[in-house]
């Protein structure tokens, strides 16, 4: 075997260097194994997160908050960071809020080596009342827990990581500006941290949240983007991961979406096979509004949840919005495999109505134009217009819910 | 755009943390950015590494060796290790070896969010006369290279890391058991270090060797292994980055592996499309050796390199000793796509000579059967037969030339 396969792969759980190592007895075998043994990659957590338990160790250097127009995304971090740790044969520790620092890891902590990492993205909103209010946060945990265990990585009770996820929130909630469109943008992440070579289940793990105070993603307004088409390379695979967040589906993409910018596209749509199905742009969902060529009917459509396109909170949130408010419109909605031949099909006929992508950072980024075969493909926008009408609407109904102007059930007070 | 999209992708460049941080000039625009500017991912390189200036800091401390039954692979590692840091405005720093020690990295970095991570595996050995050699460095330096740049990571030059890995080589010299068998496994590892989430090109990195002192794959002798042909997960596919070492293409393969486990087979065999082409298996190049239907010529076959296959050293030696010393034999060499329809009519009918995986860790792991459709395709080994007679030359003969028995080019001598 290549030399990264376990010679005799050892399991025995190990802690990261973050608190003391915890003494585990190694599991070991008299018999020569070449791979994993099935009872050594048992997935059974013998003691869940437990919210109860939260230790918080505050600060004795706060540190100074950035005024508003200085903050970029992802630049600067709150004072805090939430820990907990996993090792396979006690399961979670008691989670920590503890002052933002480095992690310290041995050289061989698998994260290092076979990318065993996944995260979420998700934020907090202040609202009229100084209310901090997370945004379907049950999704971001639902998708967190399948993407860990995608990569062997233990899952944990969604109800309890939500609360832990608040009270650091709440924490931090000098750093969350009163101002409409700003907010506080959450990472939770977990990784590997066993720290031996051998390619398996890692025995331990660090999940940790980290947060980064945020501003609108569109200052001044609306500001569309174009697309590059991209088949030479390609995101995802059925029987792959594209539909997890696993941060093996990232650095993959980074010279496909550089070589776009090379060519002045802000970044690429992602086609799939023979066909050049649409499936996501750059790190978003893809939306499009189609008007039907025989019976006009308008139609919003996104491609399907084939295992191959990420589950999207903000997709499920324009899916649900839809159905809510522009079915009773007679909108169509759909999600369906479509093609860019279909796209560009449409374009040329005046039934694309406008494109957009959809995520947590932009909730929705409108698309000007896509290139493709040589040609810019038009999507629906006036020379002057930034924004379609649904994209906006969207933008509009989203926000309602998040920032608690509308309330409902997708908006979570944190207490 | 989804959260982790930059807002404004600054891509100054960041030091890691294991040295003082370099005060950078970042990066500003006064237009509104959604994606990577072409200007901020530049792959030059100011400064290339530069091996004469390696800087040793030896430890104080030094560790009892373990002795060699207790070896086991990647578990335990060599007093020191050698690092370099990379930024995207001055490019290489002076490469150092120091005392082995954790990494301590602010919790933003981009390796733990989007699996900027790539390695190399090749082993150090001890001659007779107590030369300490290394095996093909340069095919391991070459593919290290592309997988870093597969993933926007910088690039070095080969020549001066195979004269830095052979002075650390060297300096490790008392962890290489003097034993046939053994030698020093050294893992070449590069990361990704900006500490900020935008997704986009690092603007720093960490390039380090650590090293394990590993025994013989097969201590008694070999022992066949059973393999799970696997269709329902996908290792790899055209347009992705299947023929990199990449972290990115290990941590999604470990829930088949151990599925494939719990109902004891040793590895996946990993099929590919309809048409169901064995491509590698576990963490290794796939061979067979099959016998002609009509006209009983022996060939031996590996799957092509499209793209979706690790460009082994193990498997390139292997086909190069193959057209050295059996095609005169009257055997043909072929890398072509095979299916498992052809394995199972071959094994059926008696042709299916052996199969085995090759990588650097076994050399060559010999397959006994294959798992597949419900069935039990035998590989060609009798009851008592571990290996078939291609694998163990091919082992000898590639032994020879790693420990210098045989002087050959492929063998470097560490000065």
């Amino acid at each position: 075997m290549r030399a990264f396969a376990p010679r005799c792969a050892s399991l025995a759980a190990r802690s990261t260097h973050i608190s003391r190592p915890l003494l585990q007895r190694p599991w070991h075998t008299a018999r020569r194994c070449y791979s994993i043994k099935p009872e050594a990659a048992s997935t059974s957590i013998p003691q869940d997160v437990d919210a109860s338990k939260l230790v918080v160790e505050t600060t004795k250097a706060p540190s100074q908050r950035r005024p508003n127009e200085e903050l970029i995304f992802g630049q600067t971090f709150t004072d805090h960071m939430l820990t907990i740790e996993w090792n396979k044969n006690t399961g979670w520790t008691d989670p920590k809020i503890t002052p933002y620092q480095n992690l310290s890891l041995d050289p061989a902590t698998s994260v290092f080596h076979y990318a065993f990492c996944a995260f979420e993205g998700m934020k907090a909103y202040k609202d009229s009342k100084g209310q901090i209010r997370l945004f379907r946060p049950d999704k971001n945990m639902e998708r967190f827990n399948q993407s860990s265990a995608r990569i062997a990585l233990p899952t944990f009770s969604s109800t309890a990581m939500i609360e832990l996820i608040s009270k650091f929130a709440k924490l931090e909630e000098r750093f969350i500006p009163t101002e409409h469109g700003y907010s506080l943008y959450l990472r939770p992440t977990i990784i590997g941290t066993q720290k031996t070579l051998g390619v398996g289940p890692p025995g331990s793990a660090l999940l940790y949240v980290i947060a980064s105070p945020v501003g609108p993603y569109y200052p001044t307004g609306f500001k569309a983007i174009s697309l590059e088409a991209t088949d030479y390379a390609v995101r995802a695979w059925p029987g792959g991961v594209g539909d997890k967040k696993l941060g093996a589906n990232y650095a993959p993409c980074i010279v496909p979406q550089r070589d776009a910018a090379s060519r002045g596209f802000q970044q690429n749509l992602w086609l799939f096979g023979e066909e050049e199905y649409v499936t996501e742009v750059g790190t978003m969902n893809m939306f499009v509004a189609l008007k039907d060529k025989t019976t006009g009917q308008k139609e919003l459509v996104t491609a399907p949840l084939d295992g191959t396109i990420l589950t999207g909170v903000t997709r499920d949130s324009i899916l649900s919005l839809a159905r809510e408010k522009l079915a009773p419109e007679g909108w169509k909605i759909s999600e369906r495999k479509y093609t860019m031949t279909e796209l560009a099909e449409a374009s040329a006929e005046g039934r694309l109505l406008e494109a957009f992508g959809s995520g947590t950072a932009a909730i929705v980024a409108p698309v000007r134009s896509i290139s493709w075969k040589g040609k810019l493909v038009d999507c629906g926008l006036t020379e002057h217009e930034e924004s379609g009408e649904i994209a906006l609407k969207m933008k509009g109904w989203i926000e309602a819910r998040q920032y608690g102007e509308e309330e409902h059930e997708w908006s979570h007070v944190c207490e």
